[in-house]
């Protein structure tokens, strides 16, 4: 057992379909804390001496994660399936290893193609800002941008 | 360009045999600084405002990391091909998603297979202590463990 009385484990091997051994399939938000759909988390590392923590996302097909911005940035790798990802004002459509970063206050929404789920990795500082999600005027800022109209009515 | 003068890509699509674009293949550590053979690192996420860094580093079929230990910890994902890690004075044969947590002050060294790569993520703090290796002493201790020395001697 660590200092942090959570048992430590050297290895946790890989089991099928993006699980882990001692690493639970968690609810992405709590529910109606956000908008978002058929997405779960799990945390593969985060430690009080770690300033940094890396979790996997898995969107199922036609799923989607919260449109938000904050100050801290995201730096993430795409392990499973693909999709499309807003950043900014830009849809870029993402594949398995490709590296998406995300600067601070930028809009960002990730989603899952119709026939297949979206799995990355998603590294962010331990100590960090709350999202916010965007007002009635931000939305309709963003929605004026044809493609990120598109993106944001399920591509 | 962002305000540390490298321009920040929202995307960097990967390529072949886990290669990016904008992200350059560069040695492990300098030329002779430590012992170490066949392995290459390429920084994926590194920037001021983040306080981890996640880096992919890949062992050519034989090669192997610096056997170190520090302060810091690790965290590993493994990503492409097999091998092995020695953690403290355990040996683990690891595959791609496989998970290593390295706590502070635990020995740890990589090796891949003879007859295939080992390429894995690792996340650190952006600021950390420099590695040390082991004395002599500390050495004959680990190799006073049966599965350790056959590790060290290449498996």
């Amino acid at each position: 057992m660590s200092a942090n009385s959570a048992a430590i484990h050297a290895l946790r091997k890989a089991g099928k379909d993006f699980s882990w051994e001692a690493t639970p399939r968690l609810p992405y938000k709590e529910e109606g804390a956000a908008p978002f759909k058929a997405i779960s988390r799990q945390t593969l590392f985060s430690d009080p001496r770690m300033a940094g923590e890396l979790r996997y996302f898995e969107i199922a097909p036609g799923g989607y994660s919260t449109l938000e911005r904050h100050a801290h940035m995201h730096g993430v790798v795409v392990l499973r399936g693909g999709g499309q990802c807003l950043i900014g004002t830009a849809v870029h459509t993402i594949k398995p290893h490709d590296l998406v970063t995300i600067e601070p206050w930028t809009w960002h929404q990730f989603r899952a193609d119709t026939t297949t789920p979206l799995g990355f990795l998603c590294l962010v500082n331990a100590e960090r800002d709350r999202p916010l999600m965007p007002n009635e005027e931000e939305l309709a800022a963003l929605r004026r941008h044809p493609a990120v109209r598109e993106f944001l009515d399920g591509g």
